[in-house]
């Protein structure tokens, strides 16, 4: 584990300097490589496939781990797509003639080695080497064990590519053991490593964070809310409502919770639940809810601030915007939080006060999502509230330092 | 400690939507409080320094203790600079129209709750109470056993100023217990405390990193280099060196070992022994520095990378630049180097390659700091790579979030 962080640790000062035409020449060496080498992939991950199956491995976890040709020429597209991304090193984020005449200087800088720990998905393999390749960072991928195979044989095709394209060797490395011990001996390892970034479930995020020494990025879940206001306009909240859950309910940015003002309640609801039983989506409401839905199961406590992931959704009738806001501040998860209203008063009174990454005004929770802020590819989205908050895209894989440059002054 | 840390989390909404004119207006009571509050303070200071006496704390540490009135006006002129500096809350980051017409603001937010843990010098104190209200935080302060009284007295005269001015109770909240398992429960408080900030030695900084599971913000040490290049102007490497040395040697800035080109060090070295001389400051030398400064002493391995913080300088001849940048990345701490040259591409390989908050060409590297970079007054210098690089002024007390305006968009 050692030698790995080392040899990252060793490579990134020359990572960091890549020119922006290096770094996007071999994104696309890796992309064609990739194609080329898509037999290879494939049959290692469908010996990965067989033996998740053999494990009676659940089937949503093995749809997420299985490759084929569309998607493996997706993940291609995915790589050649961030050559075409600006590069986030060298910005210039301010600068500053001081009256001494220093010029100060605030650069944008790669992170340095950044540390991934991720769950079956194998296109991760390639969209956070791809990622950190561009930003200038050196990156240690830690997969699940029931992707390995899959995993070594993208890593192989995609870091030789790289090689081949003048990237140092070291910019990438695969852990490949599953030994708990050694995975965690490198959550020490804070004099070589910069950033953990944990994608996957809750309970993998708190281990990490609950270990590491090196800071970590997270993001716990998505408890998201939308707040229809006395003031909406029906018709958006119903567009809006039906979207946020039922578009995709098994993402972060999905909606699990609804509030309604009582004065709409009776108007909204029974329309609501009609388009919502279409969609074949369980409604479990408060008893004011249930007295306009009839048919809705009774919602319990921990149906509040439960992120449900599945076509499930808890509604509350509220007295007014305080109560929502103090629903959302008691039961959300700082992810995305939607309000539905005519009013701008209340429309600020509501992004001002919920302390989400994203807060919307007429419009659906789904798109807390770096492709729809113009971010382009993204590693997740940040829950915390340091250094990155919601969608984390190039940007927030770069740190800054600050280049000041004299002509020989001296502090008096 | 659950209480006062719920408590400042429940303050934090409302502290995070105070006006600029509220704050402010605060930011002044607070400073015209403790000027006429000074005997109050002055006597409370008095009993934590004979106290300290007692008990045969060293000198140095009495010296950051001890009050008296010119140092209180100068803890009260601060505040009340604070109230000067621009607001860093709600400025809009960037702004974007999307294609589908939904306005993306990226806002500055503050942070939460933040915890400050320090030792003696109590002008911390005010310091960083002005600092979280100007960024809209709710702070709660852990200063030293040492220094218990004076700081129970300047909360007292402070929080009752800003309470006078309208702060919600619980903005500020002293932690008065100085029992360790006390203070290590706050640091597991993650769903109630942002962040957390620890000043002081480095013995203290590590024990919080370790112990934390809220992110911290630190700076281990300040272990700064100046090479000096062969294309230096020898004049200006004399006056920078001089001042990184001996300006103010026990500060994280000041400049610890120096690094000269072996083309220039004969003629440099002899001049430079002889000023230093002058200054009293102690030469510790490789073989080849000694043989131009044959009064010094010889530099063992563990001179390089220490922290002196003393009128003591490491000085080391290299045959290049490259084996200077190899110095730096070996034994440097991230915080502060600088070059000293006329060469444009030293200069730019310089500064490209080391890898510290701070990197100075041809300027002392005493410069690092938020007042000389025109940030206005400073929590402290941060060595890490994660959200805040080198000094941390009030910008960098927040976070961000996205606000992103509709007119009923839904995802495709």
């Amino acid at each position: 584990m050692k030698k790995i962080a080392l040899d990252a640790k060793t490579a990134s000062s020359r990572v960091a300097l890549l020119s922006t035409d290096q770094k996007n020449a071999a994104l696309l060496t890796m992309a064609q490589s990739l194609t080329a080498a898509a037999s290879k992939v494939l049959s290692a991950n469908r010996l990965d496939v067989k033996d998740a199956r053999k494990k009676n491995i659940p089937q949503a976890m093995i749809a997420r781990l299985s490759l084929d040709v569309p998607k493996l020429a997706k993940i291609a597209s995915s790589v050649e797509s961030i050559a075409k991304l600006p590069d986030p090193v060298g910005r210039v984020l301010w600068e500053r003639m001081r009256p001494n005449g220093l010029l100060i200087r605030k650069m944008s800088v790669p992170l340095g080695v950044i540390l991934i720990i991720y769950e079956s998905r194998p296109n991760v393999t390639a969209d956070c080497m791809a990622l950190c390749l561009k930003s200038g960072n050196c990156v240690l991928l830690k997969g699940g064990s029931e992707a390995l195979r899959t995993n070594q044989a993208l890593f192989e095709v995609l870091s030789g590519g790289a090689a081949s394209a003048g990237v140092p060797k070291g910019a990438f490395q695969l852990v490949t053991t599953s030994d708990r011990a050694a995975v965690k001996s490198l959550l020490m390892m804070e004099d070589l490593i910069d950033v953990v970034i944990p994608r996957g479930g809750e309970g993998l995020i708190r281990e990490v964070a609950k270990t590491s020494r090196i800071p970590v990025i997270k993001h716990y879940k998505g408890v998201c809310h939308v707040y229809v206001d006395e003031a909406a306009d029906l018709a958006k909240a119903e567009k809006i409502v039906l979207n946020a859950k039922t578009q995709n309910p098994s993402v972060c940015n999905a909606m699990e919770c609804l509030l309604v003002h009582e004065r709409v309640a009776k108007k909204f609801l029974p329309v609501l639940a009609r388009a919502l039983a279409q969609k074949k989506v369980e409604i479990r409401g408060d008893a004011k809810t249930r007295q306009w839905v009839p048919g809705a199961k009774p919602a319990s406590e921990k149906d509040w601030g439960t992120e449900f992931l599945d076509l499930v959704l808890a509604v509350r009738v509220v007295k007014d915007l305080e109560e929502a806001l103090g629903h959302i501040a008691r039961y959300g998860s700082r992810h995305s939080d939607a309000i539905v209203t005519e009013n701008a008063e209340h429309a600020e009174r509501f992004t001002g006060s919920v302390d989400s990454s994203a807060v919307f005004v007429n419009a659906s929770t789904r798109f807390n999502d770096g492709g729809e802020f113009g971010m382009g590819a993204e590693m997740g989205i940040s829950t915390d509230k340091l250094h990155a908050r919601g969608p984390m895209g190039l940007e927030e894989l770069t740190s800054y330092k600050y280049v000041v440059l004299g002509d020989g002054q001296v502090r008096a």
